[in-house]
């Protein structure tokens, strides 16, 4: 289980996340991503064909940054390796769909799964201040 | 001059973007920062002992992600060198200041200098969508 600073918990249940990955480029990639805080860990459920999938399948490393969108100079920072596991009977991705109200299996096209993915983290970031 | 898409051309005057860059230990790092839409391109003025600027002096690759605050969903991601170049009487930093109404030298220690950071995309990814 992860610990996070009591200062920036309430970003926990934040609706959104941004996840850097490495691309094939070996450039960083951005997205916006749904994330739930669960079990003490964050984690994402991706579908199996998206390029930030596939980036981590190749190096298993990310960063999520969770920002407050009311002070954008507030945010956590959560940086390790991206353990992947196959969710093939969308067990996880119900529960994350439940905070989002949401059946992340509509999204999915025939052939298309879903991989249940938690940071296991590095470090973890919380930041507080003017960006500049 | 780098061309972006009408439908996100506001996004190029927001207050702040988010940053991706590769971290010495091979992980994405990504800190929120102030930019310039300046010249028709996208440009950070970034303390020379900052982590970030250290990493692209290292490998001068970046991401930069404007989030839309109000639909975070809807954001424009900006990826490509970043090409660093000193700015050691802190004109671009007056530049970019002058968006902020800041004066960015008084957030510098003596020792410490900037660089002018202009990214030189391979992609404009453009996004408006719900995450999931």
């Amino acid at each position: 289980m992860t610990s996070f600073p009591d200062s920036h918990r309430d970003l926990l249940d934040a609706e959104v996340a941004l996840l850097a990955t490495i691309g094939g480029d070996g450039l960083p990639q951005q997205t916006a991503v749904w994330f739930l805080h669960d079990e003490g860990e964050l984690r994402l459920s991706l579908n199996t064909s998206r390029l930030k999938t596939r980036n981590m399948h190749r190096r298993p490393v990310c960063s999520l940054m969770i920002l407050d969108l009311d002070k954008p100079h507030r945010y956590l920072v959560v940086r390790g390796r991206a353990r992947l596991e196959p969710d093939d009977e969308y067990a996880f991705a119900r529960k994350l769909g439940a905070k989002y109200n949401a059946d992340l299996k509509q999204n999915d096209r025939p052939g298309e799964g879903r991989v249940k993915v938690t940071i296991e983290p590095t470090n973890v970031y919380p930041v507080d201040m003017r960006a500049g």
